[in-house]
């Protein structure tokens, strides 16, 4: 059996949907032990255009946050305001960067909404909820912060290293590796870019109370840009507008395909050591997000899998977004995954890509079974994943 | 478009489950910054009438608590034992008066059950289960402490102001803004009363082990007084003993109409300044009541909305009771909210209630959309909800 | 009403399964204060035959756990590292022996599987795990740690006493009561040891990831011994290998029969002190097990009852194991109970065990109103269960 041969079935599956769902469009890109191993898709989309990829956006925050970490001048562990030194009003004064990060704060808006340029360009929006009391106590409840945790780690970036995460991001990760996942999309690759388009399988509708945890932290409130530069509620356009994809906020303006996913992922082991990855990848805060009522489980930054997202082993990390595009790597199987679907699509247990990252794994496992890939194991000798 | 007019499908609603449900009676109260939007009724009670409320009584008994706060009385920090030096007993010298009273300390009741009458007159009552190890450790874990945590606030108000929580609720709160919701129900007001009336829908049965974690926060094991003073298990009938209605336990003898609750909520503020407000009504524990299984959220005494309760926005606080009354206030909606039904029916997710609340913030939204009402924000400069 | 007649119920029940489902065979004993009730079986065992049951070998773990603390020996609040160095690697060096004891290290299993003789003499798998960082971060979050439990309650016995889990609970419990309870089943009984048998009634299929939270918990990478000492999936093999009976791994090794099992419940107040029973008994953890997504809920190695396993009152304790068989007692109502079906089954919400247990409970309230038996209470001068 060749990895070719041993991982055809995954083209086949991709292609299955494409026949059950007419219209279906999708990008799959598989990395084993940092070599491509699937890369196809099927319908409007070729692997090479670009699409929005929402909260993916956030693994690649992550990624300049374990920058941070490395080098040593970032505490994870540190009260944000040290750092940031307003953030200590209205009793946040020993809130750590970790539990900022890991969606533990309490501060996902501003009631009443914020225009989306605030998030476009967020140094004064991140003085605005500095300046909040959290909506909780404590430090266990946890709320997934969909627009605000980006805005977060763009201030602490600032405070820190004096430049946008945007721009350490692009020096320093995908400009190194050459990759298709971009955190502003530079204009000459504008003729790449395919909008996202609205579902085909329908989407969950219920009464989002726009002054409700769950609406505060999507700015159900104010509700987000058209193409005319208008506030609309039609979060599927977002990344349609040229300046979501020019600012990219690191909540959910990152622009990529399934390959530069997997390459983001499969290289991040080049730019963060196994002590970064380790820190920034270890599950923090799991149950039930008090917003939504659904499962969460976050490590920084980054999501982690739990029963009702099964996308990896207990080391897989990596973010899923709003259009059900995903990237993460799983260290365990020795993977790196891009899925990027045209028409928004949900994800979690028995969507499309739940399918395609149970077989991926199945697949691994079967051709381990041949001898071939070494799995990996949490001992410390060997606990380094060197090449995902 | 008139307040009146935009308010209206309110009145259609109620009457709507009239017309559904042969029997039903209810009245329903909305206040909009401090105005009577609505105050209306249908069946066999009238807007004027008082029935038992049950639990709504504990946002009576918060409302004392937070006097007590603010005169700086009372530190919600500090151990319990500060101001009840024997709650030290069995280990818990350290457990807070916010944990306390947010349900977290795991003290619903005492094995094989306790006469009603010790509720009613709660002094010794408290000593006993002051004397009480925890039925957990740690300080994340919660159950409902449904007629104990009243025990708790009124011996704090004991202890602390030397009175009862009853006459001071009251003192300062009630008979100042002349409030249909009594803690105390007098003679005088009697011909007012409208005994609770059994469910209409039917109730979910289920093995309640007197002993579990939830029959001994019910005091199942030794049941209730009915009519004849007799212990007996039928909670239905609670209120409609006249020494209920007179005693009025914190926990479930409070006696009022919708105007009485929704005037409560709206009045709140002239009580309890903008600090204490945000330190009583913020979320303290969420998540899954060990005792039930099910969701709960709660502040100090109050509770918040949550996905399976979604009462209002993220500020909002209240609280329901056992026959589906509820009493709320939404400062950023301006809504200050009574509902009271007279056959008991249950709250959450698809009941009655929960479709007057989600109805009333539609509406709401709506007459914004017309320039009309201030909506809020929590940031610094408007934090403070006036009036309601 | 004699006792006998009383409890007769029972006895028709597990009659009514055997006629519901032909095959079924299962061993049921009861005791009330002490006194044997109820000693049945129906189908292919005998009362006195026995059978492999699981992880109710993890309630007599605890019980050499309790006689530690109850000695002097192990402080439950200590950090692990206090008594075994090596623990304190890779940042545990806070983590205590209650949280370890109660599923909340993030420490089951190893990336890609451990060969099943290590749990069978589980001194250098000890070391692997103490070598190894956590798999999540801080003490609230907790999963089933099937395997590893036992491994580290092994390693503290040793490392305190100097001999094994085993052998002490063989001195010290076992030969003390005569209990048909076995931590290493002598060749003298192996002629009763009836092999435990695959379901009757089917059994929950799913893709268990070997390398997720839940497939390294359960070792599924590299699987069991098989009949022929090879590694295998089948856990319904486990107990009938001899070397799994005769090591006796305290995680899964136990022998007994529903006598044992409620004999040794019924007589641990002869070896624990009050005191010990209330620290090794009370609740620690409770919510979703972030392995399994299912609600969890532990002492210090017991399991507790919740709303999904509502096997007795709050102060009950026990343990089931994979087969569905289990022991607990029930303090308040007086109970010892030990039930062992020998076709493996489903324990939980609506199970045969589940119809057991609250039945149970219902006859001896009913038995209670003819005012033969005690209940219990949880006030100081009865908190002790003085015969069970």
């Amino acid at each position: 059996m060749t990895v070719a041969s041993a991982f055809e079935p995954l083209e086949d599956l991709l292609q299955g949907f494409a026949e059950a769902t007419p219209g279906y469009s999708g990008q799959l890109c598989v990395m084993l032990h940092g070599n491509v191993i699937v890369d196809v898709s099927v319908g409007d989309l070729t692997t090479d255009q670009l699409t929005g990829v929402y909260s993916c956006s956030k693994g690649a925050a992550a990624a300049v946050i374990g920058m941070l970490f490395q080098s040593g001048d970032l505490d994870l562990e540190a009260p944000v305001a040290k750092y940031w030194p307003e953030f200590a009003a209205e009793g946040k004064e020993r809130l750590t960067v970790q539990e900022l990060l890991s969606h533990r704060a309490g501060l996902m808006g501003i009631d009443g909404g914020v225009p989306m340029g605030e998030y476009l360009d967020s140094e004064n929006l991140a003085q605005r909820l500095a300046a909040l009391p959290r909506m909780w106590k404590g430090n266990t409840l946890f709320a997934y912060h969909a627009l605000t945790v980006g805005v977060f780690a763009e201030e602490l970036v600032r405070r820190i290293a004096g430049v946008s995460l945007q721009h350490l991001y692009e020096q320093e990760i995908r400009s190194v590796h050459g990759l298709d996942f971009y955190l502003g999309l530079p204009e000459s690759q504008e003729e790449r870019f395919a909008p996202v388009r609205p579902p085909l399988d329908g989407w969950p509708e219920s009464f989002v109370d726009p002054f409700g945890f769950q609406g505060v932290g999507l700015n159900s409130a104010t509700g987000f840009l058209d193409d005319n530069g208008q506030q609309s509620f039609d979060f599927f356009t977002v990344p349609n507008l040229r300046i979501i994809r020019e600012k990219a906020p690191a909540s959910v303006g990152g622009v990529a395909n399934a390959r530069g996913l997997a390459g983001f992922y499969a290289t991040l082991g080049k730019t963060l050591n196994a002590e970064t990855l380790q820190e920034i990848t270890t599950l923090t805060v799991a149950g039930t997000d008090i917003s939504s009522g659904e499962s969460g489980a976050f490590a920084t930054l980054f999501t982690k899998p739990r029963p009702e997202d099964n996308f990896g082993s207990w080391r897989a990390f990596g973010h899923a977004g709003f259009n059900g595009a995903r990237g993460y790597s799983d260290p365990l199987y020795g993977l790196a995954v891009g899925y990027v679907p045209l028409h928004a699509e949900l994800s979690g247990e028995g969507t499309r890509s739940d399918r395609i990252f149970k077989l991926a794994r199945q697949l691994v496992l079967n051709y381990a079974a041949t001898g071939q890939p070494e799995l990996r194991t949490n001992e410390p000798s060997s606990s380094t994943p060197k090449d995902s």
